[in-house]
């Protein structure tokens, strides 16, 4: 008998949920381009405008200051710019500061160059460092225009919750602007635009449960607006020309419906399945280094590093176990390479980590089978210690 | 009784085709992100990868040289840069020249700035100006840069067929990059990348029967190619990072493969059916002036002004008798204006002119009943003119 996979890899991609997929396919039936404005374009526009109501209340924001794209990574390259405008006058931004922990589509700077990108430490902790992100900005040239400070919510490997609040204070003392990555922490974390203090928001369909192939750039205004990364048709007033995406966008606002409710109550039952699962992998390895366990993190991740096992070596022990996970992050996972998350957090590079992450239906039974592979992964590494 | 609508705006959006939306919903079943090494990540890759030689083979060109964007918009934009590489050598674009009846998408520019962006104007027959283009490749200052020129193979209001090998000829003697935008011409007609002397063909899934959200940037080879305008995790060999749109794409792939087979027997179904509408037209109205009808044009395609009969007008009246047809191209249709593509053939700015555009789907049915619509549309414009 073959055991079903376990799917321990929602931080990568979660699977498409039922309202999501419903969603989809019923916008996938209908004719028409949504610019067009006979009667198919028009009902395709009405289902694209209630996504769009859909996600503003994910992020707690304004529906008309979210601006559909293909993904976060093209919402983090629309925002990351020098060129922006405040109504019709332009504004310029001269520098660009990231946590070391950010995503690479953040780390990469968009549109700015290398040299307009400055890296602020983080803790051992694994959150931004307060201090220097403040020290950065006080020395801050404001002659080129001004700061421009991006960090994510809830990292996407530790899972570890950053102090953004605290972020948007400094960032407004410095009169900078706030890029905060929601992807990881959209429906783990209640998320309103105005308690973090951010001025935009990232966030993306594929990690909440929606399909791939949709995101947004949520603003806290339409005042304050980048300058077009994608220019062309005009479509999103201006802020993104292309064809909508209609399916992708219908079934994106179905699953932001879906994130948004019963968050506490779905946040509670992963921390439970996780804790359990964190429990049982203490009790096999006591050696078991789980990353961020004493501080604030995702109700739904694992990371963690065991001793003497590989990264490599534990992802494909585990996948032929029948357990999907990862080594760090999948964006860069298909490469082989240390995780930056843990280097930043001043871990040895050559520390292996594998993260286990779990959603909305995992279930208490692929809790038990995982902890099982884990106790067996975790054992063959002490036999072939012993051999060494 | 209700007669169901018909859909004759095919150059909008094509329907959703069977064997696109097969492939979709299978991908949409797999779990698993694209860049995972997991068994799940593994299928994902495999998938995206054989849409991807599909696609290849609908532009004549090489599947490693075929990049997946969300669109033909973020393609466009992705390839109009000044700033390129020739494998590790930086290669400086200094100037765009693009014809005057290209898509916005074109037009605009992509990451050049407007100063660096001229209009080739075009004949009153609707193709490129091929003198006019020498002449300002004659006079482009290569001190800035290679010059870039960008053509679309079909015309999206028109249908009118551009001359790319005579385009491509004056290019190359130039020393410049060409290139193409194939997003109406694939599918209905056959395409090569030798045979166009392209360096580059854009093309989009939803034109040809593919879901939104997925579009290529094929390049001639792998040696030449853009700065990425998507910066992260590095997907695409790094030209295009972001989450890989994985049930798009494999519509895309199906799409491909659709219009790729028996290419030439459609394109003369489409033919027949249009030939046999224009007929009909001119039978009811001899004045209606149907514009590229003595050039070669789009196979689907009928491009049309009735004098006394203003866009928007017509536009309701066809929608109220329940055809969806469109007033120039669907992302400049949702705001009131004229046709640019007119205007550039030498055309009043003033003359209101609409597009019907078939497909695959369209019934020789529908055909007969869109003739009828149209001989009530115009027959009432005579009215009101002689009551005028």
């Amino acid at each position: 008998m073959v055991a079903s996979r376990i799917y321990m890899d929602w931080n990568a991609t979660a699977p498409l949920n039922e309202a999501a997929r419903s969603a989809l396919l019923c916008a996938l039936d209908m004719d028409g381009n949504a610019s067009s404005v006979h009667a198919e374009g028009r009902k395709v526009r009405m289902l694209i405008e209630s996504a769009r109501r859909d996600v503003a209340q994910l992020c707690g924001a304004q529906a008309s200051a979210v601006v559909f794209t293909s993904g976060a990574t093209e919402a983090a390259n629309a925002v990351l710019t020098p060129h922006f405008r405040m109504g019709r006058t332009p504004l310029a931004i001269g520098h660009l500061y990231v946590s070391a922990i950010e995503h690479p589509a953040i780390r990469e700077g968009g549109r700015f160059t290398s040299a307009d990108v400055s890296e602020i430490a983080v803790t051992p902790q694994g959150t931004i460092d307060l201090v220097a992100l403040e020290t950065a900005l006080a020395a801050h040239d404001r002659a080129t225009g001004l700061p421009m400070v991006a960090v994510m919510l809830a990292n996407n490997e530790t899972g570890i919750v950053q102090p953004i609040a605290a972020v948007a204070s400094i960032v407004k003392a410095a009169g900078g602007i706030l890029v905060v990555d929601a992807v990881q922490a959209a429906g783990r974390l209640p998320i309103s635009m105005d308690d973090l203090g951010a001025d935009f928001i990232i966030i993306s369909s594929h990690k909440i449960g929606g399909p791939k192939g949709a995101g947004a750039l949520v603003a806290r205004g339409e005042a304050l607006m980048p300058a077009a990364l994608m220019r062309g048709g005009g479509q999103e007033k201006g802020h993104r020309s292309g064809t909508e995406n209609m399916a992708a966008i219908a079934g994106f606002g179905a699953a932001a419906r879906a994130a948004s409710d019963g968050i506490a109550m779905r946040a509670a039952t992963l921390s439970a399945q996780r804790d359990r699962l964190e429990a049982a992998m203490l009790a096999a390895a006591p050696d078991v280094l789980i990353h961020g366990r004493d501080i604030e993190r995702l109700c739904n991740t694992s990371f963690f590093s065991l001793p003497g096992l590989k990264a490599e070596t534990g992802q494909i022990a585990f996948d032929l176990e029948g357990v999907a996970l990862s080594a760090g992050s999948a964006c860069s996972s298909g490469k082989v390479g240390q995780s930056y998350v843990l280097s930043a957090m001043g871990f040895d590079p050559q520390l292996g980590a594998l993260r286990l992450s779990i959603g909305a239906s995992t279930t208490d039974a692929e809790i038990d089978r995982c902890a099982g592979v884990f106790a067996k992964v975790a054992g063959r590494r002490r036999l072939s210690g012993a051999a060494a």
